[in-house]
């Protein structure tokens, strides 16, 4: 299917070889019918199917990532929905509003103007093991590649929900999937006025990447909601409800929130409270950062080398923000350096209006940003030799920058503090390394901090504070 | 006019006495026919009139600042619009669009719903004396009352922008003041499917607070940009431009810009690249806050004291983000405590429509939050007088949290790290320091500290890095 983009300047999908063999783990689960990639690092043992890629695979697929290594978080068994159903699979558009809808995966493909755009899914637990490592959160443990990027082709959301017409009171759009979990129904909810703003690019998908959706992606219908936390793109979706409340649904409340840092486990568990807070709800993706290279174990021989070494990796802002800077620091913050920036959703932007994967693209008045960028800095590598550690840093366009510090809290969701490589010198070789490694997997330099005695929350890193500035008045 | 809000369970304006007296400062000016008040401070000399209220005085007015008290942004002489004229007062809508547009202000009056609602400004100059002590920007030294709050009356700027009908490619909104510069007339722009969409409340405003826009405010008519820095709202507004491109005008390029922090005075000066790159154009608000109670200087007895101490301030996100939690630490982050919140702005929203100022109220489907909060907490006593310092910081529903340590950029604006206020004990009593003290007034904790050899920058926010953490390893 490749053909379709032959002769773009856009950014083509890496080559995808959807996975035929049903894994050895996934045979005595209820997914045992479903194939998927031996790549994936498993993040919740064998089930439900929670995965990030390898970060440098992740990357190195580019811009756009396939669909075998787009991240997967699911909260049970995945719907089965066969090929032949598929056109009368059916979904609702209910609640407060005057021409409640009813209508079919055909319908939709038929009645509405279809739309392909890219954008950069997010799960909220992005980074999670490094609070993990500092105090154990209630929630498992990702690493930095809980992030992907496709092409999805579908309905903008707004064009729906304007011909059901919400009523004056309307606040709210929930939705549901059709993924029965011990809770119920998988559901959440989105401010209806963000849903009814056709910039902010939410959108019922089909496809991805051209081809249909695949059911971890929510086969065959979905949500996809740009510039927020993952939790709120449902997938396999039945239902859309406009109300003057927000989704009352259990995962609803009791995930994808960032309790304040004070709330231990304990008095979250205790005081309902902290959960029926709407404000504690997390909606837009906090800025963000992550180095790909130098990788996790990278080693640099000094000897020979190319005078400079090339850092890279993504960045991503939330609710449509830019990124507009992302600086690199080899002292810890006293100095910083600019980086380079590639936004490859520009180039589709820059496009005229013409037929990609079975939608339009046309971005036009589509100012908002909905995908991840690349930066990369030139570093003299005797500069690397010097240092001990390589920091980076993101701003969006309004002045959201990743904190020093991690903000941690009881669901570990949001952590997005300057992302750390430790240069180690060993003889002619530098070795990199990054805060931590996904799941239960070893290694990384937090871990090693704390092993060594160092307390990760001290406001150093664990480092002992020394120095000359130890010395001033 | 106070009688309009006589039965409402909003807050009320508060007492306002227009100043009917020429300062003597003023006298030598162009502005020698403007009455003031003289309790403003005022931040470049005498002219031009660049000022903001004490900050307790500011604070102790509560939500609505009084037109008086509200601070003002003048780039030079204030524009001079007899009341007689008034009506006359045109301005057009022009560029890219279907239908230009010229009208008066008794064509808008006449033509177009009227609404009122309330919308706090900022200058993005707001804190900007701490980056001056740290290191010298090329920007004037606003104190932390560079905020105020009041009922905007006028028209939603999307209403007629619509009626205007932008062409396709159309992606920005310039606006032009009469007030005539150095650099031309001042202008700056926006972006346009910002001024289409409601919800962000962007209005040409002719009201205040009840009563016509003052001169100092845009008398007879202004631009009002909630959720964004006061100086993409134009006052005395004459035109409106769409275009393809951001405004070219002199003050938007070399002013209200954020570049990175890398770059220094000389570097900034010798290459406009730094200036051209639209990116580093700030637009929405900063999350910021800053404390009112401990006033700079106050003193409390421990004597005989109540056993609680009420701290309390203001906070404000950007781009229509609520401030979702404000937290206060007494031991420099290691620890947070929880602040109560009050959003004054929300008892408008939950109002029926109805009648205002002489515009309608009526919030329906205006999720944005365009208003400061203000917070407070109580702390007792003893703990007070074994800490030495009071840090606040607030978070926005996105995540956006105040930075721990400063941005420092060549014009030093949206400053926005956690403030600080500092406690020393001197006998039974203790004695509060703000930061800084506006304009040239001295006075401050950062001042003091930096006299007393302490750097500033050195991450610890100039003190000695020492305590039990520097033993560790």
């Amino acid at each position: 299917h490749a053909q379709q983009f032959v002769k773009a300047d856009i950014p083509l999908p890496p080559p995808t070889q959807p996975p035929t063999e049903v894994l050895e783990p996934d045979k005595k689960t209820p997914d045992s019918w479903l194939p998927r990639d031996p790549r994936l690092i498993r993040l919740t043992g064998v089930h439900p199917f929670n995965v990030e890629a390898p970060l440098t695979d992740l990357y190195n697929e580019g811009f756009l990532t396939s669909p075998e290594l787009f991240y997967v978080r699911n909260h049970g068994p995945v719907p089965q929905v066969h090929d032949e159903d598929i056109p009368d699979w059916e979904f609702s558009i209910e609640g407060m509003v005057e021409h409640p809808i009813k209508l079919t995966l055909r319908d939709l493909l038929e009645q509405y103007e279809q739309k392909t755009y890219p954008v950069t899914l997010v799960c909220a637990g992005n980074r999670r093991k490094e609070q993990n490592v500092v105090r154990k959160t209630k929630g498992f443990s990702w690493g930095a590649a809980g992030v992907s990027t496709a092409l999805f082709t579908g309905v903008v959301l707004s064009d729906l929900i304007r011909k059901a017409r919400p009523k004056r009171g309307a606040r709210y759009l929930c939705m549901e999937g059709a993924d029965k979990l011990p809770n119920g129904y998988y559901g959440t909810s989105v401010k209806l006025n963000w849903a009814l703003d056709p910039n902010r690019g939410m959108m019922l998908a089909h496809r991805m990447n051209g081809e249909m959706l695949r059911p971890d992606h929510g086969k065959p219908l979905r949500v996809v909601i740009p510039g927020q936390i993952g939790g709120r793109s449902v997938k396999w979706l039945k239902k859309l409800v406009v109300t003057a409340e927000p989704s009352d649904n259990w995962y609803h409340i009791y995930d994808n929130r960032v309790l304040p840092t004070m709330v231990s486990p304990e008095e979250s568990a205790n005081d309902p409270k902290w959960w029926m807070d709407e404000r504690y709800a997390i909606y837009d993706l906090s800025t963000n950062s992550a180095t790909a290279y130098p990788a996790h174990e990278e080693q640099l021989c000094l000897v020979g080398s190319e005078p400079n070494y090339r850092v890279k990796g993504y960045a991503y802002g939330g609710g449509g923000r830019r990124i507009t800077r992302v600086e690199v620091t080899l002292d810890k913050g006293k100095t910083w350096r600019l980086a380079k920036i590639d936004y490859a959703e520009d180039r589709y932007r820059e496009q005229q209006p013409r037929e990609l994967c079975g939608g339009t693209l046309d971005m036009e008045g589509q100012e908002a940003s909905h995908c991840w960028c690349f930066w990369n800095l030139d570093i003299a590598v005797h500069e690397l030799a010097e240092a001990s550690d390589i920091f980076v840093r993101a701003m969006d366009e309004s002045m959201n920058v990743q904190p020093r510090d991690m903000y941690w809290s009881v669901l570990g969701m949001m952590n997005n503090p300057w992302f750390r490589v430790t240069i180690a010198k060993e003889g002619d070789y530098l070795r990199f390394e990054h805060p931590t490694q996904p799941a239960l997997m070893p290694g990384g330099l937090m871990e090693r901090v704390k092993k060594a005695g160092g307390n990760l929350a001290n406001g150093y890193w664990g480092e002992k504070l020394g120095g000359p500035e130890a010395e001033e008045p």
